[in-house]
């Protein structure tokens, strides 16, 4: 079943790896079918240069599998929790790659800098509190997409307009309208995170302005978006 | 039509990912033509390893799409101004690269620190004033280029002697006698940019002696100079 | 004898410098035989590129070589003093990696700051003292060893808990299950290394929470984890 | 004449792009011959990838060009000079390498902090003091060498116990046995220079004990030296 999609979620989990977000089997993207019934996900713990399309793992939006040999990732919690309170969300990645996990392991929000931030990032990218003792004990993995929502709701974000989150003392998430534009958005994290890590330690990361940001943002997105040929594309 | 040229500007495109200084499709090659009637530019928003010498788009100065079935670079004002103004401009690239968009949105001239940076550019690198929230708002990447011309004559700064610009909060634009050259003084700038940093950041960033910057820059440029073979090449 | 072994040895130190851990033939890897009374190893100063399977070296516990005709890594009596104090130690690699060593050369330990680090060591690596004049101008690769031992001891910590020292001005050893799963836990301790160092940088570098560092060492590692299909690879 | 010299020249030269001291054309290697009456030297600006062996200058002492139809490295005065006044020296390279780069551009000595330092330089690696008007608008290059013998002789350096120097506001020279160890210890420089660097921010960059510094370098030099299989090799 959803050969189409398992193909999908298999491709954007091997360019994790190809944009250095990865190392070993540190990551995991899933997507949503066009039901938003069914999720694809990468199984826990596989190396990327040996896992096969029919690794991905199925299940429904309560966390059964439907269809798959082998576990899928313990982070699965995590991805059906922020399916299930985002319907304009259908790929969601998570990573350890290295800057934007330093921006988390610094409990941080990762400014607006400049224009290749607001390229793709409305606004600052929110960095979640810290867990309480309970939700960590509890069931881990479903309170940390609890906290995603909570974040992305209490600053009033929509999570399309600024696609990723940063989970405190852990590492970011990304999204996106499909597995691809997430791993996209998850590369434009890096590359931001990165940028504005450099900016912070030599005292020169003032904000940009609103109006730059409102102008780059919507060149891009949106129904006036002149950038480009109408589509955005990975490989 | 200027096919040759078109193959030039292709070639120097490609360059960009060759070199780490694009991300996706973040950057833009351009060159006027020998007339300086036309100008070539890469397409808008498509992938680097996608893209042919057919997808070239040729315009007049005034931005009149003259050949090509694509959208011209969103950046294409930003280039077209930049050619009206300086008739000794060649070729022209602009990048997001991760160095000299820091110094960007540091907001911060690019010191003259060593002889790398005199083999190439003679005097920091500048960057320009935050534009206006009427540039911003009005033909954005007009003012952009606008804004180029005003920070290089305001300094008294010829555009082929320090051959690069950084636009605040946005990123670079380089310059030369030719698309190839113009990646080539876009490399150089990422290189000094890198060095220039590393030095801030551990207070270390005395500017060199005029009369070392004098001696590196005249060795390599101008009648003088005997460095090389008698011309410099870029692959 | 130990083919196997001397196969696993020499691959795992083939991976040093797949995964960037080794300029040159600045690195070793061994392993112990199921009987604890062989060690392979790397033999000393032999490059990467040109190493074979039968250049590895076979020492009994006392340092006597027992088969092969090259000279046995310099720091093999460092091995030998750990493999002799520490039965559930089966893999040992030793390397100058950039981000351990610049850690080892600040002398200090690598704090625990965020689930990268939880994921595999279970609290801070610890960085030893400086030896002593008398410990340097000894036998100093046994007392090399020596402090390795002490350093755990003193900490009370277990080194296949947290599977990694840094020694003071010197570098980083790891320790693992078998060869290869002391290469992975090398490549770990450089990824945590790299990121505690900017977290320092930006003077954010609090510890992680205890619970969520038992949290993530017990979902990977005992008895009740429940990460990943049930073993862990490296290739 | 001199073929196997040139050969030897081509492939060090061919090494710097290799491992990534150099960007373009900025580096060349020279190596004189047993007799030392000859240098065989890379020609000024030709790129790597287009060099052969045929393209090596053969010069004499004084600088006359002995064989080669291109220009020698204008660096080719420094290179002679230091030959002149070394003849312990066989091998000489020039990059502007990054790391060791910026610590020349912050006119700094890299101290040694660790046994990776000590295993290849006897000592903190020096950097010149700034060159006077006279000496740039003189014969540059040339006063360039005097400078680095000026440097070694006032500081009591032996250069190829401290096979590597900083010139001010410039870059590195790295010297050694044959054009390959010239090569490697530049390799060596960038490492301890990169490290040093991220020590220096975090301030933690204490210098190694002397005692320590005797035992790693002597254990790799010198009639008691017992690392590697008796000779050391690069390709």
């Amino acid at each position: 079943m959803l050969e189409d999609l398992k193909r999908q979620v298999y491709e954007a989990n091997i360019l994790l790896p190809k944009y250095e977000l990865v190392t070993f089997t540190w990551g995991n993207v899933s997507a949503i079918d066009e039901s938003r019934r069914y999720v694809v996900i990468k199984p826990s713990g596989v190396e990327y240069d040996k896992m096969t399309i029919e690794d991905m793992v199925v299940l429904d939006l309560e966390g059964n599998v439907v269809e798959g040999k082998l576990n899928p990732s313990s982070d699965t919690p995590t991805h059906l929790e922020v399916y299930r309170n985002y319907d304009n969300i259908w790929g969601i990645v998570h990573t350890h790659s290295k800057w934007a996990t330093i921006m988390a392991q610094g409990r941080m929000d990762i400014p607006a800098l400049g224009t290749t931030h607001g390229d793709y990032f409305y606004g600052d990218i929110p960095c979640t509190r810290l867990m309480s003792r309970e939700e960590i004990m509890g069931n881990y993995e479903l309170e940390t997409g609890k906290l995603i929502v909570e974040t992305f709701k209490e600053r009033n974000i929509d999570p399309m307009e600024t696609p990723a989150i940063l989970v405190a003392d852990h590492g970011p998430f990304a999204f996106g309208k499909s597995a691809h534009d997430a791993v996209y958005n998850a590369v434009v994290l890096e590359e931001v995170a990165f940028m504005a890590w450099h900016n912070i330690v030599i005292h020169r990361s003032e904000r940009m302005q609103q109006v730059l940001l409102d102008k780059h943002y919507l060149r891009k997105h949106g129904k006036n978006a002149y950038y480009g040929q109408g589509k955005r594309v990975i490989t």
